[in-house]
């Protein structure tokens, strides 16, 4: 019986990482859509949405006849309650992901223009965050955790610097506006990708600040 | 020419409180849709979803036009580019209380349990953060776009609450696990929901210091 359970743990903790894989890859794909302007990389991003969705209603179902069924202790209940959290932080990332594509979409009809901002450089922090985030959770490494919330507050940095210089462009080569607009709001995107990764590391910290205790003292 | 310029910005902002109106009530309808246990609630929800995302294409659009054929100043700038990042923070509003919506209908199969969270309190302490944010641009009144910051750790903190005291329940009444876990994550979602209405109240006070530094002395 509880064999049983802990192998459906990892079963859990198995899809949970292939969602996180489906997560970090439509970012890193909608980022390469728009720095290669590639229009089957928009539509490969977009395509990806509904498998993600799929995934993420599989994850739930199945951490739900856990909880159910198998009435865990402290920890793996824990455990449990922290995968439906990531599972719904991964699937927002998704949606910016698809967000991303579509403004890389709009930007492909547009003339080329340099602006003032590393997107690629953004997205390779934001995606990395996420890939961090759940080796933390593999791991149970709260350390690793801290690290991302470090990460954060560089791409907060990013964000705000690109916001500043792209407003400059609007205001001073109106005739790129609507490029400046859509490079914007990726990069504002992409600081929201840091905040789920930013998520995941707190549910990390506070999943295995619970195994800590339990494993300092006996529990109350 | 810049009279009309002034008239589009007002319209801009009139559209921008019509989609504020639907999400704040979006949410409160969700809310009312968990206490009372009201299918058509739940499917009213839903269907408002297509009618706000419609809404945010519009206010994209015409923002969009106003920067490319208009060329603003300054704070003109700076209000526009709210407008699009207050508008992207209410759409997002509306996929969240969807998202309450749909765990309302799921709640509404399984037998009524009193559960330790007070959902409508936070569902209006949520949507009340909403109203004063757009009060706050409305108004430019950067104290008011103060106190929403404020509000938002009362949320944060009753999510926190919710949380610890909703793990209890599943761990102590496991027969109560979907009802418990329905009301964490649609607490969950109202968190997001201040977190919103926090990214709405600062782009204020990012538009009104502009205007501010505008008024008190002359731009560098």
């Amino acid at each position: 019986m509880r064999k049983r359970f802990h192998q459906s743990l990892d079963e859990l903790k198995e899809k949970l990482l292939v969602m996180a894989g489906f997560a970090e890859q439509a970012i890193q794909r909608s980022i390469e859509a728009y720095r290669t302007r590639d229009p089957e990389l928009v539509e490969l991003v977009r395509r990806s949405e509904p498998a993600i969705n799929r995934l993420e209603r599989e994850i739930d179902s199945t951490a739900l006849d856990l909880l159910a069924m198998e009435q865990p202790m402290a920890v793996d209940l824990r455990f449990i309650l922290s995968v439906i959290r990531i599972n719904g932080d991964l699937e927002r990332v998704g949606d910016l992901a698809v967000n991303i594509a579509l403004r890389a979409g709009e930007t492909n009809d547009l003339q080329p223009v340099d602006l003032p901002v590393d997107i690629p450089r953004m997205g390779t922090l934001a995606a990395a965050m996420i890939r961090k985030a759940l080796e933390a959770f593999i791991d149970g490494d709260a350390q690793l955790a801290e690290n991302v919330l470090a990460l954060d507050d560089e791409v907060d940095t990013l964000n705000s610097a690109a916001f500043h210089a792209l407003s400059n462009v609007i205001r001073n080569q109106p005739q790129y506006t609507s490029q400046a607009l859509h490079a914007m709001l990726i990069a504002r995107n992409l600081e929201r990708v840091g905040d789920h990764a930013t998520n995941i590391a707190e549910d990390v910290i506070f999943w295995v600040k619970g195994r800590d205790i339990r494993h300092a003292a006996p529990a109350a």
